[in-house]
């Protein structure tokens, strides 16, 4: 492998977390650390298309301490991209100009850092050298809040969601019950999480026994079915004086239907902008006659970084090490993991797994971590998720609010003509 | 003023902040060290319902170390109650059980932690000396994330709100920023404030500068025009790549109607129980086709003690402590304030105002606060918020989350009947 000192692009993908950032750190500091074999770390700007139209920012040019500061920046600090790429025989043009631009700047490693979507992108990006034979490593890093990929013990990105959700539901609770004798009955706490019910358990932690809020936890793996869970909360009402709910954005009837479409289709339009907490508010006062109050907590717990779990943020940057030192060593169309070695004391480690093996598949919540009767999680599942969410990581605040990066994101001058031609729009892909 | 020793009541009123219960602790601890003057510390059961009911919890059997957990445990830890009670004159019988509960427990002070309802009820209360020549000093606490107490600078739990929504502002517009190129292109975040914006107005201390996020917010204070708002949001789009607003619960329009009720006013409902945040999502969809994202934080905004204020928390003690010693002061009818003596340094002291001065009327967000434009914060507001949520003061986390205090909550035994009797339904008061 004596090629010399090539160059290295790092491209976000997909939704943000609260410590993809961290991984960018580590790999940057990664890169520089192998000077002798990786030359300039170059980053996407917004992900992939920043490949396609060149956009490449120069991290030489940030600071030290810039990078540093990623560790505690929420969001996609070079920006990220909902873009999926089709088999390189039927995409080819757009593998061509993927080549293209490596060649111009001599790339020969690519750290695509995304959930399953990227994951199979990185997958096909992967068989680059043996369909154009041009020479490149390329690695995906696992991100993603919804902790769905394959292979992989967990996902960066869900320990801190999931901690975020805990939190917030444990004080939300602590409200709800000091109100319940005048005033608010039933609190509903909406998750994101469109096919799987990860983050929704996440606030099952927030209780620690049985009749501890949260009472009800509504997830996309269970069929929702109206009338046991209005008796559901009417019972709690009645036992506890109040009702704290969890559910996820992705909650469904047996027939298929997402809850939160419902309304929608009952008022003749197609598409949800809703949320699913406020159609069961509605429900719950409808039919109950009990004051309710719902949040949605929406992006709000994928940037929460200033109440990251402190394991999240050492599995982001340990992915992210692993992966450079995975594409020095030429392992290409891989993906590091985490692999856990004991639940308590919780150890772990990095593993890898190829990318044929994980791509375009999905993790669902083991029916095993929801009880019985679909309300609530089981002690397996709180013996999976509470390493997870251990440790405090606080981002430094400056004059009362946290402090983020601020990246110079200077572009390196481009080589190649504009692209797509102005005929050939580039298809924009689904939202992954 | 040698009476010797008395008990004191202390209850919580109305909704809850995050910290609510270091006011709890600071009135226990500061009439511990008066045990001279100060028999018990009586915590009404869900406010002044335990008062009427005789559910008093005696804060005695608390050990030292729950009391100081109050400081970091967010709700209202003896539960807190919307009940508003009329003038003596006529609501002659429960003034007349309060002063029986008083004498029963021989209750020398009363001390009500609460919002500008409960200082108009602590105002009512004040007289019962007077009219019922019952000896008692009744103090009110200010307590509001609503910040709309008159006669104070600022009241505590305004602050940790404040911090709580600019902090969650500025991460998730970290997160839009990155996702704007292929997806998410406006993001709106909804903060409580029936009646005023001072909630909103506090996401305004996330943007540091011309041009950052947020970009437009939405006061109650100014009536909603669809149509400029539309214009504002795709020009912004248009400028930035996307577009991040925050808005108040209470956005109306021109006609003084709820923006959050259109939808269930063209549905036939004439009750709100959706947010105003996906009724602007929605009309950002239809009719500029951006796609949209939205938060509701609801009660996490007032109960999110793992990211308070450490100011606010001094204010809260402070409050508490002033109102014991006005307590022993005999200073009835008077509420402890906080005085700003200069807003750089910061420098605040307590003052006091006697209820009749402040009760039952409301400080609104000066107009002054807000821009011409009416869509963002001024220099003047900025200078009087950002002391507020100077400093950081988190909970202790174990195993993971937060860790709140585990009260006893012993009941004093009873002396009296029950109240009221089943003939006399108690009338539970309004929202306050």
């Amino acid at each position: 492998m004596a090629r010399g000192r090539r160059n290295l692009i790092y491209a976000q993908a997909g939704g943000t977390t609260a410590v993809i950032n961290a991984t960018a750190a580590a790999v940057i500091e990664t890169s520089r650390a192998h000077s002798d074999r990786i030359g300039r770390v170059l980053a996407g700007r917004y992900g992939i298309l920043g490949v396609l139209h060149e956009e490449l920012i120069d991290t030489r040019r940030e600071s030290a301490a810039a990078i540093r500061a990623l560790r505690h920046t929420p969001g996609g600090a070079f920006g990220s991209a909902r873009f999926r790429l089709g088999e390189p025989e039927a995409d080819r043009a757009v593998y061509e100009r993927i080549v293209e631009v490596f060649d111009a700047h001599d790339v020969g490693y690519f750290l695509y850092n995304g959930g399953n979507g990227s994951a199979d992108t990185c997958r096909q990006l992967a068989r680059i050298p043996e369909l154009f034979g041009y020479p490149v490593t390329c690695v995906h890093v696992p991100k993603t809040i919804d902790n769905d990929i394959l292979g992989t013990d967990c996902c960066p990105g869900f320990g801190s969601a999931a901690k975020y959700l805990a939190t917030s539901m444990k004080e939300a609770a602590a409200d709800v019950a000091s109100m319940a004798a005048t005033s608010t009955r039933v609190f509903i706490l909406e998750a994101m999480g469109r096919h799987a019910g990860w983050m929704v358990a996440a606030m099952g932690l927030a209780s620690d026994g049985r009749n501890h809020p949260p009472h009800l936890l509504l997830f996309a793996e269970i069929p929702f079915d109206e009338s046991a869970f209005l008796r559901h909360v009417r019972e709690t009402v009645g036992r506890h004086g109040y009702c704290v709910i969890g559910v996820s954005e992705g909650l469904r009837t047996a027939d298929g239907r997402f809850v939160s479409e419902i309304p929608a289709e009952v008022a003749g339009r197609n598409e949800q902008l809703g949320g699913v907490a406020p159609v069961l508010a509605r429900l719950v006062h409808d039919r109950l006659h009990l004051k309710c109050h719902w949040a949605t907590a929406d992006y709000l717990q994928r940037s929460a970084r200033h109440v990251a779990s402190a394991t999240d943020l050492a599995h982001a940057e340990a992915v992210g090490r692993a992966a450079v030192e995975f594409a020095l060593a030429g392992c290409n169309g891989v993906m590091p993991t985490i692999v856990r070695r004991s639940d308590r004391p919780y150890r772990w480690e990095i593993g890898s797994t190829g990318l044929d093996r994980i791509a375009a598949r999905e993790k669902r919540l083991p029916r095993q971590f929801i009880t019985r009767s679909g309300y609530h999680i089981t002690e397996r599942c709180r013996d999976y998720m509470l390493p997870l969410i251990q440790g405090e990581a606080p981002a430094p605040f400056r004059n009362g609010l946290p402090e983020h990066a601020r990246l110079a994101g200077h572009l390196t001058p481009k080589k190649l003509p504009e692209w797509p031609p102005s005929s050939q729009p580039v298809a924009l892909g689904k939202k992954t």
